[in-house]
């Protein structure tokens, strides 16, 4: 059920990164519609023009938030074109993005969420007239952001229900027996290999390994459980299975990056 | 005239980066005067010590916040010398910063604003004592800044009405017949080129062209209207010329960076 | 004495980047059990897993902010293992932070601080339950500090007064006879290098001069006091000795970084 009652909080998520007034502006939008909004920054530097990240992060952070929170998320190399927007409606949260496979993600773990095509001819009802052809975060995503979070229109209101929507840029992991294969889907700060493959996905096993780069690691509970430098694998507070390097950072010291194979095994 | 009816909003715009604590502290200052500030960072990204930048963007922008919005600019290398500080108002908005250049592009869109040159002598009646000599972002911008969002001043009372300000760092775009040339004055985290071409320099060409770097690009719509990897130039959001590559990073391509000459014509 | 009367505004402190959405979820946490926080980044960019300019900044900076915050500082290599959390309540503020070393600057500044060793057990109550073993930032830290931001509890009701916390990771400077000897404890964006020495150390020098790697400066008032490209050495805005290139890097063209020596000797 699509029930949305509205916190006041808002976030952002963008490939924007932080040069230039791109983030400001989207907020000065919100606050001119609705000044008491509660905007916060989930990230800006999602990987540019790489929906499947910023959908990754959305599926597994929206919920930390207060139920009735818009989250936008703007990675949108389409912008201008004919590509859609879409309203996703699940556990009392909104999320707004291009329907170009960003929130594929948050679908496929919330399979019964609502979903709404927006209706570009209806958003002149909402105070959305002559947007650029290139930034509709500030143009078309703050403006109706700020609508949903003040309380005066839902997601419903903004288009027509739809259970289609473009599919996500990242396989699911495949599952064999005895066998879970995944890929390594973003990066942090620490240089941590953070995969897709959700914990729940290897619960049975016995004895799990996780391998990547050609390399093989124990599963473990969390960093400080080897030595500093020493590698290892967990399952992260995002419920997904890391490489990770003590003290140190894995994506250097193994030269593996984005996208690489993960594998996780049952050793018999 | 200087109208002005606080919002209660700040915005701002420094090239501190985003190290150490410096943009927090002003945070902090502005809370301290104003507990019920709604503080926005506009761009902490601004090249070093370059206020032209961040004039551009001000000049741009400001007019997306809310009526009644403090925005407060900090890129100083005279910081403690005897340089003034500014307070223009217009358009509802007060911008506070430096008088180094950086108000320059501001004045220049809206001729009508009026300038206040802060009056060091008058600082103590807003509560600003024996400011650091390096750090006047904390110690003198941020306590103003919160009592004009407050309410509790003006920007007339901070000091005496002027004319004359410190001109612009970059020269306004050069028209002749046919011809119009100006300025990269800024990259995006895309590597978009972003010129300082207002759009309606060119609105009367026929068949507009835009040259940089050697290179010649006709003038679309959106980053999508090309191939991915394809070059092209457009107005941009911000109503200005820009140079772009689809799905890719023009300047980098290009090598063509800053500061670099941008001319558009209007081929027979 | 313990004081504390919440302003409501919360502080945080990381080095956690603005990679992925670590930072953003701590406030989507703080948000859900406190609506009304005022959330504030202090920076997110301390050097990773090393807690002493963390503490260094957080003692130089907290005073900044409104009596009544809650300061939260997570640098903490040892997420997940036994190490403690402390709360250590000053001048009004409260500071929470991993026991390794952070807060001992400040504390080394406010000898007369309250400590509190957070008492796991009694995490519970304050619906703490099942934390991750990695993102304590996010599991404890910040509803912690939401429930202390919004008057719920204080900090005595955390767990049980102590005096005894892990000693700092930087030696306070050698004072001698007509010498202070100290180190470069952080750079700045501008690569301005920022020592411990602070500027009561040198007070009584009549003709102060700075020494780092290799080279000495005379003890300037601000940046513009010489010639763009010349070094000096000042007294910062946070009160302690810097060395800096007026309008340049001063880190790059000394080829001196974080952990080098600064002498200040009193020239006879």
């Amino acid at each position: 059920m699509a029930n949305f009652d509205p916190s006041g909080v808002i976030t952002i998520t963008t490939d924007f990164g932080h040069k230039g007034p791109f983030v400001g502006v989207m907020k000065g939008r919100m606050l001119s519609r609705f000044p008491r909004a509660q905007i916060v920054d989930l990230t800006h530097e999602i990987l540019i023009h790489w929906p499947a990240e910023a959908g990754f992060w959305l599926a597994r952070s929206f919920t930390y938030f207060p139920a009735g929170t818009v989250h936008v998320a703007v990675v949108d190399p389409g912008v201008g074109t004919a590509r859609d927007i879409l309203a996703v409606t699940t556990h009392g949260h909104v999320l707004l993005a291009p329907d170009n496979g960003l929130l594929a993600p948050v679908v496929g773990r919330h399979p019964d969420a609502a979903i709404t095509r927006v209706d570009s001819e209806r958003l002149g009802a909402f105070g959305v007239v002559r947007p650029s052809a290139t930034f509709h975060g500030r143009d078309i995503f703050a403006p109706l952001a700020a609508e949903l979070a003040a309380g005066r229109c839902i997601p419903d209101e903004l288009g027509t229900a739809t259970k289609s929507l473009v599919p996500a840029w990242v396989d699911e992991p495949q599952i064999e027996c005895g066998f879970v294969r995944g890929v390594v889907i973003t990066l942090d700060h620490f240089g941590n290999l953070i995969s897709n493959i959700d914990s729940s996905l290897v619960r049975q096993f016995r004895n799990p390994v996780v391998r990547t780069g050609g390399h093989e690691f124990a599963l473990r509970r969390t960093y400080g459980d080897v030595q500093p430098g020493d590698y290892l694998a967990l399952v992260n507070s995002f419920d997904v299975i890391e490489i990770a390097r003590a003290e140190q950072n894995a994506a250097e010291g193994l030269g593996v990056g984005r996208g690489a194979p993960v594998t996780v095994l049952d050793r018999p």
